[in-house]
């Protein structure tokens, strides 16, 4: 479970590895070698804001790890991605963590509603491991509304030493309570990226535009970028 | 996904594949080699109406890409075909482009209905292609009103070293909203293509009478046929 | 799909096959050789009012092909059979027509029911034959209330490249409605193949009657019984 | 099915075989040696009384086949038998002959309860062949309220060459129809047994009694014990 | 059937066996031999309390076979054990009979709420048997309100020779209102165990105590402990 | 199932094992080497108020074994662990002993809740254990609402000698309320766990900064804290 805390972690938001040295090396083995692929400017824009809005939501959330670089450079089958590497070993998870982390995850499709108003298939694994950590909230850890109970299958064997091994399954009843959970658990976090995107417009507008510009932000550039302006009044 | 992306966008509507130059040798391997059917007059008519409604419904989505050939000529298992290459390589599929592909397929049969009030078998593939795009909609990409949370089954394996792996299902209950969910996506993008038909039932006569009459038509052909005739007034 | 469409056409109702010359040779490879069996009269009249119901019930519907032969002799395990071969290849089906050759196929068991009050196990292949049918009309081809959605199960391989494979299912609640679009389909055809029964209830009795006396009628002959009698004023 | 049919036929109630001369012999094949066992008085009453059940109910239901021996005689695991072979081949059922055959199979659990308000679990083989018969009723010969709709799983394979085999199953929601219907036949078939019985109580005892003096009737016996007395009044 | 309505009556109540002669040898091979376990004075109660629960139920429901020996001396797995063996050989069951078997089964653990209210898992195989005979009664022998149904799964071979093997099983709904009858029949009888031990507490009183003295009863002076003290006026 | 229980009642809560001379050994075999993690110091507290409410809990229950030791050494994948090893061996369970061991399991989750509002991922195998215990409670040993019947998968083989296989399984109906008793126990179990805490709020503060100062409490040590300190008034 550590170890996939800390993957989950080090993922962040789209594709995000542990490193400082060797970082153009283990950023190829993971994310595999940069393609320079024929997209077109829109579609460079929602990427570009897809990105954006993992690393302005994660920024405004107290417990995530600081943001250590966003790009727009193609890598394997992804458009982009969001590095948010762990500061430091996570032995155990906490509710709150998990949370931020999954309101994190839908920090790009929140960009993507808020901008365009529509959604790309990109999503599909943001989605994907927001989700499994809402059911592991709900199933494993006892982190949601059903409270302290194992709501997954178990495997059992008599107790006459017969060798019959039978899943015990949860009825559809309760696998329909499950279900509602982890869906409160997504919607609500979305909402939440959504709110914080609507508040920080102007710095998503920021971070998305360089990246159109640049292809790359580095955690520094990214970190001064987020700082309030002081000649604002 | 990028992969499937492409070739639904490439299918497009019934059998249609990216090529060029070589597009005979292509469409030979795709669709098989052409096949003189002895069909009746009324079943080329139905066959006619029904390649036409796939070409005149995408012709009237602003996403689409162009129609390159509309055909009656029987290749393989299909009556007829619809070819809508796509012009450049989709990276990533919008929620928009997704819904106007499923409209262009469930064109063939609104152009049954509305001409013959009547529905052939040949719709079979059409409704299976424009079933599971809907699903991957409301399943992996979270453009339905479930939002965004993964509702498929998942592969678990229980945290403490067990060999024993379980696929995690979603319960009955959400299974049915899934279900509810394709199903208004299909019908609503039924009736999206009816509405097109009924607005253009004389660019659909003009494609279906000149398909019974010369079997084929190319894209530069089509294009001009959509066109509005300046002489209307 | 063709093929199986010209096997449902060509089955007609109760064992039919497709022959002009081969005839006999071709009857008793599908049929079986002709088996005498010691019915009492009772049973030789059920068997009669059955197989004149198929033929009587698809004489009366437009677009069924014409009844080639209705026989009461024994062959394979049927206790009679009514030929009713495709006049020419359907490379697809239409909902019409596929609507007609279920009615048709209960017509052997409305015959027994307005006669004799009475149902035989023989209707079993008729029932199941025709539920297949319905199902293709609700599952696959949109060809019900339940408008253009594929309704059956589905392979399944996820984005990640696992080599996880799992049908998806459609829900236990769509599963019922399919359920009951099929039965719907059923009950009216058979409401419908009663009614064309009760309209020609002497033509019936006429077919039933020559089928017991000569045991085989010939297309010739059967198209002149079902003609209206001219001196029936 | 005519195998089938026979079979059922055959068997009438509780183990009954087809045969004239051979009777011993293939009494022996069939039902195993005749087994001496050391039955208390209650068990043989018992016993005879269930026997005497099925012959009389038997008896009153005007398509049965007449008893051919009733017996108390243990043979392989049965306790006693009651004989009713088929005087001719039934190439096919009728509903009513099959509901008759449910009616008699129940008359011995009848005869249990309405003298001894008991039940024994010799009645089991009854009771599930009873079943089978409602159910294939139900479901494959459309002979329920359920109507001409085959409500069982069906093989389908898809229409793209795809090797996946999936069975069809009907929904939870029609399953639970089904066996409504099958409870239904099962219990107006016992309800009809009682009645029967009620009203032949005399001769009920009669061969309940003789059974248990001479541990065997033959058919002419039966036949003679069942005649009305002339010298009632 | 019969072999397994034999082991169950045997059974009784926890690990009996049939033996008058070769009786330790047979104990022996059935439980396992004698443990000498360090229970605490406590535990010894508990135990003596359950066995004389199953004993002293046994002794009042008028169809069950005399006490052959009571014990609590641990063997193999159980901290005690109830001998009744059947005094003769039961070729059938009787629905008063299993009921009563039902009830004796249910007896110790009675007997742990009425004195302790508190409940061992020492009953785990009490409740496993006594649930496998409440299900017998209920889905095979037509022996509860469901009637003379069968309502298990069934193996069904369509009729077309296709070699596909499915079970039949009974709707979910069928299946609640199965276990809604075990559960009362199980329930029914808890009550009527908990109704005899209250009547006869100073029964039960004084068969735990003798017990815990001397560790096993035999069936003569389990007989004169139950039977009514003359001097009682 | 005494060796479960035995277990069950060994590990208490989190991770504790049977043993007074061979310490350190059992220790390491059973946990693991210990492991020195870089935990920060809001870590440590956690860890520390974790392990203090199972130790804690677990001394206001009645029939707990007494706490041997304490800890927040990390070991194997355990961020700390509580001993609980039991005085004696337990042949058999009780429904109280097994309650109190539920309140024990959820007593460190417990503590996360009351002092931080917070939950860890940590407590997922207490939860598991906790839900494995309460499950058994209701399916094998009859501990809950829904009575002394068995509740879980059965195999079956028919009387008929087929050689068909089939787990009988309980409805999904009964699966429902057999969850909804263990998540009543759960719920319930964590509400007295709860309680105890709130009530000994200082002797869990102590128990924790103590755990944070020196990392192990022996048992003595333990007892000494948890004593009522005289000088009170």
């Amino acid at each position: 479970m550590l170890n996939e805390a800390a993957i989950l972690a080090a993922r962040g938001a789209r594709k995000a590895i542990n490193m400082e040295d060797v970082e153009e090396a283990a950023t190829k083995v993971k994310l595999g070698p940069e393609k320079k692929r024929l997209q077109t400017k829109e579609e460079r824009r929602m990427t570009a804001y897809h990105e954006a809005g993992h690393a302005v939501v994660s920024y405004n959330l107290p417990q995530m790890d600081p943001v250590h670089r966003v790009s727009i450079v193609s890598r394997g089958l992804a458009m982009g991605y969001t590095m948010i590497p762990p500061k430091k070993d996570r032995y155990t998870e906490t509710q709150s963590h998990l949370l931020e982390t999954i309101v994190a995850l839908l920090g790009g499709r929140a960009a993507e509603q808020l901008i365009f108003n529509e959604f790309t298939g990109g999503a599909a694994s943001d989605i994907d491991q927001a989700t499994r950590i809402a059911r592991r909230m709900v199933v494993d850890f006892g982190m949601s509304k059903l409270g302290p109970t194992y709501l997954g299958p178990q495997i059992e064997t008599t107790e006459y030493g017969r060798n019959f091994i039978q899943p015990t399954e949860v009825s559809p009843e309760m696998q329909a309570k499950v279900d509602a959970e982890i869906k409160r658990i997504a919607d609500e976090s979305y909402q939440q990226a959504l709110e914080i995107l609507k508040k920080n417009k102007r710095k998503l507008d920021l971070v998305a535009e360089k990246l159109v510009e640049q292809e790359t932000i580095d955690g520094d550039e990214f970190q001064k970028l987020m700082k309030p302006k002081i000649s604002k009044k």
